[in-house]
């Protein structure tokens, strides 16, 4: 008597791992003929692109690739290398309905660390863009040399009539299968099946490594599902979106986006390339509704020739910014420019963004200065990552909410990833004492909101005291003349470190002669804005050197700096 | 070597399980200062309700309710006995917090009925409105007298200012504890815990048992959080939406949208009576954006007196309606009203609503009846929602997707509940062949959209044909003088069953002289409608009797129609 409330088990009925495959399924079932993805002019329906993705996995199973076949008892990975075109966007759906994990690859990775990844991850196919098939015959020379692992992947090469032909011709004359006969030869009414637990891996992403060899961060099914969900909901994004790839579907699986809009029934709008022009254009051409971007890119829409916009806005652009700390100048620029601007944070290791700087009604009758300041604030937990702080980790006490102490950003949820492929010893420190440790050093605002102030490696050290690269840079882009800044230690005589200032100018060069001059401004103006001992002592004008992703390399930066040789205790610059 | 990708295991860092209790947390951590709940003059803020949840969390757990408290190994009961008011919603956190399970009791059963349901659930704690008290003493007398398994419950009474403070303080002098002390008496900083397991039970809630002994439906923890965010995603609900709780919480969690207005840190209306007044009065005075609400319900919106109404509506107020199949006419005049409608349609088994009629835009420039028709359909399945069928279940092969043959309503997935609770037999029926039997019958579409006909025990079978009393139904709303209209099937000599129509009129009782000429109209008019076996033989005028949710109790119409006896094969009407 009255035993039974938790003795109800699961059975078929009742219970089914959760997976973002369902979304493709219900997406053909309800809007089949709705536009799922455009590419210049080709154009699919969600009726396509489910029976396109079925014959992926079809094929796919076919060459023997996918659950149950396995190797050294991992499970396959499909490595794809390829820009925002369909067939990146098929593998995240046809990929793990074969039961295989899905590898999305760099496209500005070099052919070395291309070799690495591939060599590490042991993928046995890789599905390739036309464009990237001499770099990626290049990584395979290397690891074939490298490695004793080596194991010649099946080739599949992706045409696209946006290209060069001859890129195409040349794969397959090296035998590489061209991917719409791949697609022929699998079954479109392909029966796939749910993966049986929903821990099972589905994608697997490298970081940037930018300090130590590339780690291969491993998401599950579960994570795509919640992740994929809370993104939509965190954003207010709604059935039929029309979502813009200006975000490299490689970087985080396009911080779920690709699985979201699959759960929206939206529209997938593809972009080889991304350029204010292209943007702009694309927004007016399919009444685009959503798009994410690293801050760089909207720094690239605000700075664009007035003939390369649209401007006024048609209609209503939700964006998405996330992938670094975005100056509040930039915010609000995208702000007066009829943008509505989101600022979420995260990392691969979190399935792209898993906080939001959630608006507060009350901030709407805010000067709009304050209004940004606040917004560039990392915020809140999304939906779906259950615990978020900002931690002493030496003592794993939270710090306190004051704004002022600095202390590391830690997660813990259904959002954070399984752990780093074959990597043990990360996986122990990413996940001590029951957190997942961002690197990313933080305060907690007294609204309980957190505010970035540096990744661990990027902090200056100046005379003991902590200086944030992000505040300096902050203030860097409210200045006239600059369109990019990026702030680094340089080895000083006197106090360690001090701050060194990489900037680019609207305008372009400058000519030598002018530049003492805008390099004393620039000082000036920092001295207005912040504490003396924050005040960049050097500053250097050229081109800033990015990540695939728009991310400023720090790492070469602060080699640059290193190499300038220490701030002399007499030297004025 | 390559064989540790799906190694990688669960640790505090990268696994929590789900559960909707964490979005109350989110909501006093974002919104800590927006309004939660208002019920009258009193109006709580997120930051309050997370109090209240935790001091109702720690006053049960000191007096050891809760988890680690156990009475025959079964996780204790806490049932509430109210309507739509705070103290119920906080139960929905409060009481999950604690650990325990709560049961929700539909106020508008009988004492002898709410006897069996807490002798059924071993209710430990009962916490009810002052309005019911004197019904659940009379319960309780009923089971204490019944049965050999009771236990005095502990009796918490909710005083509310807008009732007859009589009832609060006879409950006092019986010996209740008031809500209001008893949260005083639990900690504000409740240091609650996740559920260990998703699937540890978080609600017990009792069908209406038109046919047999009520059945108690058990949910999860994992199908609430996951269901109540597929509630926001179908409705496109967002966050900061304003919920008017029409619908009463103790049917299935309100839709499960007790936990969604939580995790969209939205604003909860009270209402203690839905009357037109009333919801119009609210949608004026809180801007109100959304609620929910049985066909019947609206039917009351659309035919109150202006007087009473504030139309033209404001402001868009989107509503979803389920609980029973909309006749078409219902739902074009929400929409000529300016409500913005969604249709969906579940069970209690299903946390509520677990399909929707997801509108198509190319449906937007059809004629208004036809538009009607189409969305007066049960549609596709949520997106938390894995499987949906309409299934031979003989064979267990789907039915073709052609309109008109009919079968089973089969679900199945994440939100199809655990199981009835000590009712074997119940559940091995509901859970045959690996899907959750609905008991509806339905057809599906060539589009793939449901259709309901009836409830199995509904249909009406004359002369070996179906016939679909929802179908004469809806043609019957289509009549101008009716205003509500139920169809259940008659004895009939000839026959064996035939259609007898039980409707009210919209101006009330009329005359007898007149009502045999208006049942004659109503009869030619249908003729004009449906197939002549579909006609109804039989005509009765007057109020139909319904559950508390607004459903038309068929089951007291057929007992009508029996006693009246069998049709004769000579009568007349």
């Amino acid at each position: 008597m009255g035993s039974d409330i938790d003795d109800l088990g699961k059975n078929d009925a009742n219970y089914t791992a959760l997976t973002p495959l369902w979304f493709l399924e219900r997406a053909a079932t309800v809007h089949p003929n709705r536009t799922s993805l455009v590419h210049g002019s080709w154009r699919y329906t969600w009726h396509h692109t489910y029976q396109r993705c079925r014959r992926f996995a079809s094929a796919l199973s076919n060459h023997s690739i996918g659950l149950g076949h396995t190797v050294h008892m991992a499970r396959v990975q499909v490595a794809v290398i390829a820009p925002n075109i369909p067939a990146l966007y098929e593998a995240h759906f046809g990929v793990p309905m074969s039961g295989a994990v899905l590898n999305t690859v760099n496209i500005r990775l070099n052919a070395s660390v291309i070799a690495f990844l591939l060599g590490h991850s042991l993928a046995s196919v890789l599905v390739v863009d036309q464009e990237f098939f001499s770099l990626t015959e290049e990584a395979l020379k290397i690891w074939s040399k490298k490695s004793n692992n080596f194991k010649p992947p099946i080739l599949i090469v992706i045409g696209d009539e946006n290209c060069d032909p001859k890129g195409l011709r040349y794969a397959l004359s090296k035998g590489a299968i061209e991917y719409e006969n791949f697609l022929e030869s699998g079954d479109p009414e392909y029966a796939w099946k749910p993966p049986k637990d929903e821990w099972q891996s589905i994608a697997l992403g490298y970081t940037s490594g930018t300090t130590s060899s590339p780690k291969g961060v491993v998401l599950h099914h579960r994570g795509a599902y919640l992740m994929s969900l809370g993104g939509a909901l965190v954003w207010g994004m709604n059935e039929g979106a029309v979502y813009l790839w200006t975000l490299p579907m490689f970087h985080c699986n396009g911080w779920c986006y690709t699985w979201t809009l699959a759960a929206l029934c939206g529209t997938n709008i593809c972009l080889r390339q991304v350029t204010a022009k292209a943007v702009y254009a694309a927004i007016a051409k399919y009444k685009v509704t959503h798009f994410c971007a690293a801050p760089i890119v909207l720094n690239t829409l605000i700075n664009a020739p007035p003939e390369e916009t649209i401007l006024p806005l048609p209609h209503v652009v939700h964006v998405n910014t996330a992938g670094a700390a975005p100056p509040p100048s930039v915010i609000s620029a995208m702000s007066e420019r009829g943008f509505r601007v989101i600022h979420t944070y995260g990392l691969s290791e979190t399935y792209g963004p898993s906080t939001i700087c959630a608006w507060k009604p009350e901030w709407d009758s805010l000067p709009p200065e304050k209004k940004a300041k606040l917004h560039a604030r990392q915020g809140v937990r999304y939906i779906s990552l259950e615990g978020l702080d900002v931690m002493n980790t030496k003592t794993m006490q939270p710090v306190p909410a004051d704004g002022t102490t600095i202390g590391e950003i830690v997660m813990r949820g259904n959002g954070v990833m399984k752990g780093y492929l074959k990597n043990p010893k990360a996986n122990e420190e990413a996940f001590a004492n029951g957190w997942f440790h961002s690197g990313d050093l933080a305060v907690k605002h007294s609204d309980g909101y957190i505010e970035i102030k540096d990744r661990s490696k990027d902090i200056i050290i100046s005379g003991a005291e902590n200086i944030s690269s992000v505040e300096i840079e902050n203030a860097l882009y409210s200045h006239p003349a600059i369109l990019e800044a990026s702030v680094v230690a340089r080895p000083d005589e006197k106090w360690g470190e001090s701050p060194c200032a990489f900037v680019t100018l609207k305008n372009g060069v400058l000519d030598s002669g002018n530049e003492q001059n805008l390099a004393e401004d620039i000082i000036k103006f920092c001295r207005t804005k912040m504490p003396s001992y924050w005040v960049p002592k050097s500053v250097v004008f050229g081109t800033l050197p990015k990540t695939s992703t728009g991310k400023i390399q720090k790492n070469l930066l602060r080699a640059k700096a290193k190499e300038m040789g220490p701030v002399k205790i007499i030297s004025k610059l």
